[in-house]
């Protein structure tokens, strides 16, 4: 199969590798004046992997998309939507080829999923699934395998990705709630910033606590948009909870961590955005997030981190 | 209030010292003969807490149950019948006694709780609650708070218990599911048992899917038993992840990495007994529990760890 990558960071260059890992053919697209890209291109490696010869780079969007027949996309979700203006703007029929999101945020203003920015920009007949959950780029490329979801309206097309993507490095289980995928996907990051923050202040046991916390009211949320409040027990949120919460490879578990111990801070944390989103989705559903609320309290409006965070976890006594 | 505790391990001389901490009077029992309780005795310390003098030490079974308004026992699970008999041997009054189980276990041969235990060797008249859920003895004496849950078959008991215990220290979530929360709470040392396998192999990245996977499947096993679904992702199952899938502190968790690692252990590990009750209760309500059965397959039948934990991550493809 023709598979190419649209994107260059560390998941874009993870799934570049793996695609061709698993005998596909592959181009992985950088941005012009990229420097993941020209690094790639120079040198055929980053921090975390080295890739063969026969991945082809190129920072030609045409060239990637029209040698497709599975995209793989792997930016910044705060840059989906002028993305896909990109894409539509190369005038290519696209509607013969299937895309995958690989990538886990809500856009801020609008709170919306990334699978429905997709759809308004390029059409709600297009072919687009999510592909998330748990896994380390430095572990996969150790050989160490894993356990990811891949989720789409339709369950045709999130069959067919499963048999194109499995192997014995990445077992697939099928989502059957897109809705509950995404919004959960997104949301472990807050979550992450969460965990981060109480390492930072030494309080890493009360992150079972948050665990059990933050999982419920993600559920609350999802349930009251419609998705299955089962969905964020699964591998896209509390399947994902090993790698962003407790790992050290996490961006923004790392990001809570730093702002409270006060080092600086230089990678993108994706919480930081999706915690915005999510207090419009809160307000718009009627659904209290006392765990988001905080985050953005302490990273938006600059409240006191330990006076915000012991109020959460040790507020009243009520039933669980 | 007085309060005795009955067994003077590392959670039961805890259990002393926050209740002595937070204006209790305090009567702490070890059996005659008991090597940590002559430790307390002559250094009033042991590896993990000083003991203030205000707490009473006793091997004398009678004095301590006597004295106590509350009784709080911390004992290994499954000697908890034997001394259900030693208490009732006694031929004291207990009936005006509350008590409390701070131990986490089932009863090997029957599958039976420990609250079941209790009522059957005293009297279902008996007032008899569990304490549960996250946090090491090394925070809480170093000051780091965190939540637990209380859970009775009556829920005026459990208020009483939570108004008598709660502290800045400690705050309390009301169980309302007892059945559902013993379960998830003896269950999650056997989840921590495979987690400490993952981290012997280098597949600490699977614990996000031992996680959900986990959850899931005692979430099952709960429903079938006429629990709560929903209990096992509270604080006393999933809740208690971080002391037991991530501590270094967590016997369970070095249990199953040593027997990978193949270093000798000394300390007991309660999921070692707990997963054979569960294969017990799988085998009654006819729920499929694939990961206490693995973890049964590779420390009682000695069946290849790694063929077993493969096989249980990484088999075919499936809906969540």
């Amino acid at each position: 199969m023709n598979i190419s990558v649209l994107g260059c960071g560390r998941w874009g260059s993870f799934h570049a590798w793996y695609a061709d890992h698993i005998g596909h053919t592959v181009t992985l697209w950088g941005r012009k004046g990229s420097g993941h890209l020209a690094a790639l291109m120079e040198q055929r490696k980053n921090e975390y992997l080295t890739l063969p010869e026969s991945v082809k780079l190129t920072d030609d969007l045409r060239e990637a998309v029209s040698a497709a027949d599975i995209v793989v996309i792997s930016i910044s979700s705060q840059q989906l939507r002028a993305f896909c203006r990109d894409l539509a703007a190369l005038g290519l029929d696209l509607s013969g080829k299937r895309f995958v999101l690989c990538m886990k945020g809500l856009e801020i203003g609008t709170g919306k999923r990334l699978t429905t920015v997709f759809y308004e920009e390029l059409g709600s007949a297009m072919r687009v699934a999510v592909w998330v959950g748990p896994g380390h780029v430095q572990d996969f490329v150790r050989g160490i395998p894993n356990c990811m979801v891949i989720a789409a309206r339709e369950m045709k097309l999130t069959r067919e990705l499963v048999d194109t993507f499995s192997s014995p490095l990445i077992r697939f289980y099928y989502g059957e709630d897109l809705l509950g995928t995404e919004i959960g996907a997104a949301s472990k990051n807050v979550i992450g910033l969460a965990a981060g923050m109480l390492d930072g202040f030494g309080y890493s046991s009360l992150k079972g606590a948050l665990m059990a916390r933050g999982t419920h009211e993600l559920s609350r949320l999802i349930e009251a948009m419609g998705g299955d409040r089962m969905t964020v027990y699964g591998l896209s949120h509390l399947g994902d909870y090993e790698a962003t919460l407790f790992s050290p490879h996490s961006n923004n578990r790392r990001f809570g961590e730093d702002l409270i111990t006060g080092k600086p801070f230089a990678k993108l944390a994706e919480g930081v955005y999706t915690v915005e989103a999510l207090m419009d989705l809160s307000r718009e559903f009627h659904v209290e997030l006392p765990i988001c609320a905080t985050v953005y309290a302490i990273i938006h409006d600059h409240k006191d981190p330990k006076e915000q965070l012991t109020q959460l976890f040790l507020r009243a006594t009520k039933s669980e």
